[in-house]
């Protein structure tokens, strides 16, 4: 007996090509008996009524799934908005890679059909939760899975800040920027940094400076139940990302105070789901010797 | 006998620290009875009076040396404006550390003194030349001693370009910009983004992807008479920026043209310098075995 | 009241600048009435006549605590004697710097004897165990504080292996080998290879690919309980190292299995002991903005 | 009307799947009634018989081309000894893939055809040559055209070395060893080890450190008329590598000069050849946005 009876879909934002794939899946989710609770955008792109529509952010409210459909972007969103309601998450790829969306356009009635039946593999993850402080008062907040990037804003020029971890002092550095980054972070922005990747059962944070100017600051990985502090020293256009998806601009000495998120995001991928096999064919890893 | 007659000064824009060694700097080249061409703003700074003061633009103008009081900043701002009138241009480093700028301001009147004496290594640096084209047309140039950077703008995502080299295409990228640098400049952002060390004799030039998509799209040394070509794909908020310091913001679709500059950088040291010393003293290298 | 009765002290093999500090510190344990356990061959170096001497195996059988005075190379060579009896290690820094070794020769009167007070840092450090399997049988077997590095031995030629962690193939490398390494490790070898740090309380493993042909071979940590097994292709000249200080030859389709040691070591800090502290003055990195 | 009399072919050492293509190679230049110079050893793999045979040693006398069948390692043996005697040198690869060998074993009749003809790239590739200095006087010489190794012999760790170019000091390293590449070189060993990428047409020769102690030891490209001084202080390990197909084992304090060897390799590749073509092959490179 299936686990789920409320269950959201969300499309990536631009709706290409999304159309048959949500066809495919809500007339699934109807003939199983489901509800269907679209996104208000996405029920534009599909023929099949949903039960209910809701908006964006109330997304992963009074359902049992969360059915992503579109790439790693679309998915990542849905995260922030997902994870405080303890509310698994699944993706399904509308392209040709995926580090986090596993479900092939093309198999969404197989594999998100065993999905259904409570056929999968059930993953924590760990997320991000920052504010920006202000002579003491939050003037912003937001999560992040990927992770909260620090970094120069239009201006060409290195910015500088330090960094504390649990009240200790790290280091000074002048940088393009600084990611704070999850274990599933690892493998996104903070790769192409020079970032290790993390296993995402890790309780680990990662700190990886952007460029760094002082050629020995490199990656470091911290316990997950750290709080990193970083201070602008000169910011003027520094810039704090959210999984490169939302942001905010502080100003000079503001601090940007990160921690894990209390809730874990639940994800859920399909049977025979393997995080090295999906690193192998991702980042092209030999086969065979 | 000193080659030199006119002799221009150049000071780095906020004047801090300033004075004291442009007063001696300024004292000794009226001692020896040169022709002091004081860039107007920089003249502020000194009690001494200049035989002339010029604006910025003009500071390489029917002079014979050029001399930067400030830092690498300082001397970069300069050489873009003195190359073209093939005038040797020497630094004084006000702070600790220089990779161009290695007459520390403790040693004005010995180290300049030999300078004046016609004591010194005279270098060629190579420089670039870039145009902006759209349809067609040339849309914004400048020069860089350092390098010609393409990166991303104010918003946080990547950007997306091609290139080509000589008319062939070499690769499209997806990071968060491209560096096009000198050997100059090889020791300056480029090294904080994972470029090689260039010998600044090596007429080459390097192609150093920031944070790069794709892992192996790794730093790529081409000779110096090569045409760069780097079109965006995507780059509404893609930023053109000449050693960090001048900048200009393209159109999608916009291509950057670079190449070397047909004059080189004239550029003095003092007696006794050695550019692998430099490295040592800059980079922490071991002396010691 | 001091937790300490019997102190075990072992120097540095070859004895160079060794008898001052051995002095010094047998001088102290003698004065607070303490049991002096010293290391048959250290024992060599100091006119202080031990209580006992043992051989170097033995050098944490019935102690209450172990001193190693020399450089981090000799605390490495004791921490592998020392974990499994439980036994806190401490390190005298003969030298300029350790990662490990944080009681400068200098300051031996003081620090040690404020740790002997019971006034330090201490923590747990993670350590590993290695089995090379052939055939279904352990053939060696031995421990690490650092790394587990299974590398080309003196043949130039990269060797082959593939890697599994708990059963999971993670990939095939053609490399000059393969560092698995502890947090404590990635401060040494691992981190010139190109790996990241890890913090010393993080339960973590590092596989840490050393010039791997494919690029995106990229470091990788794993939780610490997992088992790795590093399984040899081309090895006809591989070698595997114990913190570079014990090593053993294995033969092609030899399998190295490498997991968390059951006992973490104990290792103890001079009051005031900061991890980051340490990092920044053992790589350099800015104290100022 | 076709530049090449004399042929001479040579065939990877172990014969595996050598014969068909010596045999088709071979007809093709009989038909041409080119005379056919079969290296000895590879004569034994193809039915058709030579018109002489010589020893690998005389590979480039008295012909006007020489044929390397099998891979970048047969190309890298026959240039090596090749490359004295002015004689082009193409590669046929048996395999999937090559730096140097680009002429796949089912196209020999088209592409090597048209080689005969004259229509093809014919490119000057740099090559070093080495000597092993002790005391005054050369113990060992030879030549490479990938690179020029210092490493670690069979023991695990680092070897420490100085290096001087051109009788200036560069720097003392404690590595795993010391990388001496061309630009032919700079995508082999070099790029594992985090050297950059050198266009063939370069003159530079690359210092990469592998795995370095100091981690701001960065590679460093210099001019090709350089001389590099890579003297052993720690060295009993320590072993010399040329292309990783010939070694030499120097003795602590000797010194390895290496230079540009006065002549260049001439490479031919068949028509359409493009240098960044096949680095986006062989890398993995993007080819569309």
């Amino acid at each position: 007996m299936t686990p789920y009876k409320n269950i959201a879909v969300v499309g990536k934002p631009d709706g290409t090509n999304l159309g048959e794939s949500l066809n495919t899946l809500a007339e699934l989710l109807k003939e199983r008996a489901m509800k269907v609770v679209m996104e208000t955008r996405t029920a534009e792109f599909t023929h099949v009524k949903p039960d209910r529509t809701v908006p964006l952010q109330s997304i992963g409210e009074g359902v049992d799934l969360v059915i992503a459909v579109g790439g790693d972007g679309t998915l990542l969103a849905a995260a922030r908005l997902v994870a405080p309601h303890g509310v698994p998450l699944v993706g399904i790829n509308l392209g040709r890679l995926g580090f986090l969306t596993d479900i092939p356009a093309d198999a969404i009635r197989s594999m998100v059909g065993r999905v259904l039946d409570g056929a999968c593999t059930r993953e924590q993850r760990l997320m991000l939760h920052a504010t920006i402080q202000r002579k003491g008062k939050t003037v912003f907040e937001n999560v992040a899975l990927n992770d909260v990037v620090v970094s120069r804003g239009a201006m060409g020029s290195m910015i500088e800040f330090s960094v504390e971890v649990n009240g200790e002092f790290v280091y000074s550095v002048r940088a393009d920027g600084l990611i704070v980054g999850t274990p599933t972070g690892s493998t996104a922005y903070a790769l192409s940094a020079g970032g290790p990747i993390l296993h995402p059962s890790l309780p680990a944070i990662a700190l990886v400076p952007i460029s760094p100017h002082t050629l020995s600051n490199r990656p470091v990985a911290i316990p997950s139940d750290s709080v990193v502090e970083v201070k602008l020293i000169r910011g003027q256009n520094a810039r704090v990302n959210f999984d490169v998806q939302s942001y905010f601009d502080p100003q000079p000495e503001d601090t940007v105070v990160v921690s894990a998120l209390k809730d874990r995001l639940i994800l859920l991928h399909p049977e025979g789901y393997s995080y090295f096999g999906m690193l192998r064919s991702m980042l092209h890893w030999n086969e065979l010797p």
